[in-house]
């Protein structure tokens, strides 16, 4: 046989080593009732020493694991994407697994070139970060009994194993914050509705709303497009309404700094005359020069939280037949970027 | 045999499937010269349908390769790596290699460890972002012949493969901009000399002062500790001595917020009154609301440049047996936290 050219332990390796017949590491392999404990202890070190601790290649041959994950996050430049792919990289590496990286982009059909690319490469199992509302195509990897476990953001499937932030939470308490500053009238900047995150919270935003007796608008709302231009505008085009906003809440931090920049250039100050709340708490808003107000996603305990659950899915075959579903609670972050409701509203 | 049971791909299965008898499958695969060109064809279509294309198993037994690369990165977190690193996985991808990210925090045992794994999980080829300056360990894997290149930093072994950018010139590119804008006092905020990128900036700092015939002073040069208060402290206490700076030169964009907001603190104007510039160009730079003036690393060229150089040592092994070394030129972006030197220093 010429199986694979490029894995060079064989059983003989294994045999010479432990001082044992290629027949005895056969049958320890096997799980083979005949082997002593105690060569069954011989064949196992040797195959622990082969190589490295903790050897691969060895405990795939004992395991039919390959050890690695599949990670796919929708864009690792995103620092909340970074940022959680070090800590599942180090937790992973702690309990002996590599970790493959791969990048959609946001992109559907990448998504699935991807996860086909993974099963390929034969991943123990795969994390998915970020999926939009309608790749239900990933339902079929979890139906076929796969680990695999969404995080961040859902499918519209119900079914799927999945950790992610309890957003409507998140956004009521971004809401509530700026309420308590007497903030009444609060524009709302997200981005498509098309991703989980930031349709719950858009349904967060209107559930506080209603809590606190005050009226949704739609013109107050934000959520086509990403980009900094797009943003700018309808920033400046807000003021020029009725009874404009006197406070921001952004759907994640990088929009809260396009907000921040657009309302410097129109002259208004933060927070003296204008509040703004972000949503992530990526590493960068704690820097003291930006300092922003936000909602902290708590990175480590979704990532820990998602790891564990995947690794249940790889090691314990039988159990974890239902879907898990881990909903994370937010955290609000006071910084400097929001304050009470100052002059600039009660001179309209 | 049983040598692994995870990799279930067996030339029996690529002879059903190519109709051809497992001695022929075996010949292909050893290119011998018995076997008829259609034959042949008829195999290697076989082995590329099996699975999908590409399939890294069936690649790897024609090839004695995994398609895998190994990129280990000083701290994933810091977006300086995730967005490099968003680059190389993209491009790897679309020249058919996965990769393993490690994360080492900028730990030599880490590396070490990290470099064993990947050995281990039998990648073609490593890339190395970043060492310091001591770590010369790496050499024995370069000098065994196996694929390594280092990245953004070197070690003190000059034979080495490595794509880093001319540190020395883009400070050089920092200080000339501030001294055309008229500052004479440049303060220098920098990290360990460890670290070649720091130490090699230094050098460039002190050479451009020589050049425009200003004296090198150590109390003006920090480069101790990253820390936000060490940061903080070295700025306030900079201000009392007798010629103050009237500018900052910092050796990364992440140094620069934190003098940002330190001179803020003190109640000094950026531009108007304190220029600063950053080393990098982060995308957070860019952001309008933090436009800082800063050495653009060229992220997009340093990191193409180390992937392709990476896969010619996998690909073409007799070429490229002396040690390739691409500096990548710096390029000064300049935005709004530079300007003329001002009243301040006038008045002083």
């Amino acid at each position: 046989m010429n199986e694979l050219q490029t894995m060079k332990v064989t059983e003989n390796d294994i045999a010479k080593m432990a001082g044992v017949s290629q027949t005895t590491v056969s049958r320890v392999l096997n799980d083979h009732p005949s082997v002593k404990d105690s060569t069954r202890q011989k064949v196992l070190s040797a195959i622990k020493e082969i190589g490295f601790t903790p050897d691969p290649i060895a405990r795939s041959m004992v395991t039919n694991r390959t050890g690695t994950l599949g990670l796919i996050v929708g864009d690792i430049s995103n620092p909340f994407y970074a940022e959680t792919a070090k800590i599942i990289i180090g937790s992973a590496r702690n309990k002996g697994y590599d970790v493959i990286l791969s990048d959609t982009d946001h992109d559907s059909d990448s998504l699935q070139k991807e996860i086909r690319m993974l099963l390929n490469r034969r991943v123990d199992g795969i994390m998915i970060a970020s999926v939009n509302r309608w790749d239900t195509y990933v339902s079929e990897l979890y139906q076929s009994g796969f680990p695999v476990i969404l995080f961040n953001r859902t499918t519209d499937d119900p079914n799927m194993h999945s950790v992610i932030l309890d957003n409507e939470q998140g956004a009521r308490l971004a809401v509530s914050h700026l309420v308590k500053l007497g903030h009444k009238r609060i524009s709302f900047i997200s981005g498509p509705s098309k991703y989980s995150t930031f349709y719950q919270r858009l349904e967060g935003y209107k559930l506080a709303l209603k809590q606190y007796h005050l009226p949704y608008e739609e013109e107050m709302v934000f959520n086509e497009n990403l980009t900094y231009k797009d943003i700018e505008k309808f920033v400046k085009s807000i003021f020029s309404i009725h009874d404009p906003p006197t406070s921001f809440f952004a759907s994640s931090d990088h929009m809260a700094f396009f907000v921040m920049d657009a309302v410097a250039r129109m002259g208004l100050k933060v927070p003296e005359e204008i509040s703004i709340i972000g949503f992530d708490d990526i590493d960068i808003s704690s820097n003291p020069y930006i300092n922003l107000t936000t909602i902290s996603q708590q990175k480590k305990k979704m990532a820990i939280s998602a790891l564990d659950i995947l690794l249940s899915l790889i090691e314990n075959e039988d159990r974890l037949k239902k879907p898990v579903q881990v909903r994370i609670v937010p955290e609000l972050m006071i910084r400097g970027t929001t304050s009470m409701k100052q002059m600039i509203s009660l001179c309209k």
